[in-house]
């Protein structure tokens, strides 16, 4: 464990591997692991597992891992925060990192980018981040359902979340500009911010949007598991989906096309995204250094129940890469 | 990190430290880890990321390994079997493990049972195995839901499926028993057998059972995410569940309870399992040796719209621990 470590003495390391040789010690894995940096294991950091979108990207993740030859070690940032990580990455317990979750305020992928362990942001994206990172055009996903429902002449309201993830951020944004674009800019009243992405904060929203003078008769959710609540909030309410409102989300979670919810949504291409993930890593462990790079793929729109099943109106549903929308 | 390794000669050990003291080396962290065989990591193993109960279980493991002072590493021995998990094993890189899906196949189990790191069974068990086990009552829990179906006059039928899993084979046991008990054995042609515990599974099954000429009116499913595949697979089919048909599931996670299922079934005390889990866990690793343990905790009925909501017929909702029934 002691052979070609920068930290150790070309005096100590003969006189320790002598010691050694004279008594034909053996070194366990762990100091073979030391000794090459190779781990075998590559961290991957989630947000909520409760959100069924991270147990999606582990299990892509974790076959395309596994498919390298390589273990997968998660950590939960819900749970004690990304301490437990960043303990792990200073005691080199993992040769990479791929972190899905990053916002700019993250502690984890500040020490990450301190470190010398290879880096890459998957999903979330950090502008002015010096490492690879993989996304899907999350602009692009909700300026085409904002098309998609300004054609079909619906009455439209947002129901959004914190503009920290990138996410979050880009689906906002995209949409909200593509609303402008066609000189229809997102009335204020029909805007709802929840605090958490649960099935319980859509629920609610919804409610507060019903509740308006006038309505909306189709609400687009920054993600699914907060479009599940506002279908469950309206019909509770006794609306019908998609006769009196029609529901649009963003992820296509499993559930999504549950016959229950038969939820209109975004997909975002998960096992290409980690295939790319996971290639990039295995580059940067082999050899350090080199320009980070950016993928932003494209994603579909998928029609289903929660809205008309009216074919999408102009070109066909695929929304092109890197296609960032300009006010 | 030669310090006390039982796989080192007190020779190579006086020889390595003479040679480390002279040059005053500083041992970095996996050095130290390797010394103590404190890695400050836990192993938890999970089978299927893609039912919602595993995240959920991960959630209340993580939360308790934190407040104990230890990280979790997941393992999904979905992907790449339980290979990694045993190669880990076998390099140290974890002070205990975590088995939540262990069946007396498993490889791993008896790759754990074979090296000195403690572990715990959690949710399934696996009899004649040496190592503290903690499950809830699955027989117990299943049988009160076919008192409770009985009870109420249905013509019932059971969704299973391989009974390997102790849960599964517990609950169909638990459940069969009890009808038998009654004098109401299930006949036949009223089980039906899944491959894969999922929704898809679930909503072929019951679509099966209602081509019967003597349709069920009531059917219990082992988990939740069959059942919920259930109450779609008979809406599909123009029934209305509670009117024309009642379904149960079991593990009570978080989609059981939003309104387009509000589906009645059995919770697991997964909160002071985890807990249990964990302390017994760090009390092996401080204190190797003893007894092994076995828990079996009560867990509840909860009934919702998905079954008519009369309430429970004799006692009231709460399976008695360790109530194993006997034919």
């Amino acid at each position: 464990m002691l052979a070609g470590h920068p930290g150790v003495r070309s005096e100590t390391r003969s006189k320790v591997l002598r010691a050694l040789a004279e008594t034909n010690y053996q070194p366990n894995a762990m100091a073979r692991a030391m000794k090459t940096s190779q781990t075998g294991s590559i961290g991957v950091v989630v947000a909520r597992l409760s959100n069924p979108l991270y147990p999606a990207m582990l299990q892509v993740i974790g076959t395309q891992l596994a498919r390298a030859g390589l273990r997968m070690v998660v950590w939960d940032s819900e749970h004690g925060g990304d301490e437990p990580a960043s303990i792990a990455l200073r005691q080199g317990i993992v040769d990479g990192v791929i972190l899905t979750t990053a916002t700019a305020a993250s502690p984890f992928l500040r020490d990450a980018m301190n470190s010398r362990t290879p880096v890459v942001l998957v999903n979330r994206t950090v502008e002015g981040c010096v490492c690879d990172q993989i996304s899907s055009d999350n602009a692009g996903g909700a300026a085409r359902i904002a098309h998609y429902l300004l054609g079909c002449g619906r009455r439209i309201a947002l129901i959004g979340g914190s503009l920290e993830p990138s996410t979050i951020r880009e689906r906002e944004r995209g949409f909200r500009e593509a609303l402008t674009r066609e000189n229809e800019p997102l009335p204020l009243q029909l805007y709802q911010r929840v605090d958490t992405f649960s099935h319980a904060s859509g629920r609610e929203a919804i409610l507060r949007l019903l509740d308006l003078a006038a309505p909306p008769d189709a609400v687009f959710c920054a993600n699914d598991v907060i479009a599940l609540g506002a279908i469950d909030g309206a019909r509770n309410r006794g609306l019908r989906v998609p006769e009196d409102l029609w529901v649009v989300g963003y992820d296509d979670i499993e559930m999504a096309s549950w016959d229950a919810y038969d939820l209109t949504t975004v997909r975002q291409p998960l096992e290409e995204m980690a295939r790319l993930a996971t290639e990039l890593l295995v580059e940067r462990m082999r050899k350090p250094g080199g320009n980070a790079v950016t993928h932003c793929l494209p994603n579909d729109l998928v029609i289903r129940g929660s809205t008309s099943r009216t074919p999408f109106p102009a070109e066909s549903g695929r929304a092109k890469a890197g296609n960032k929308e300009k006010t």
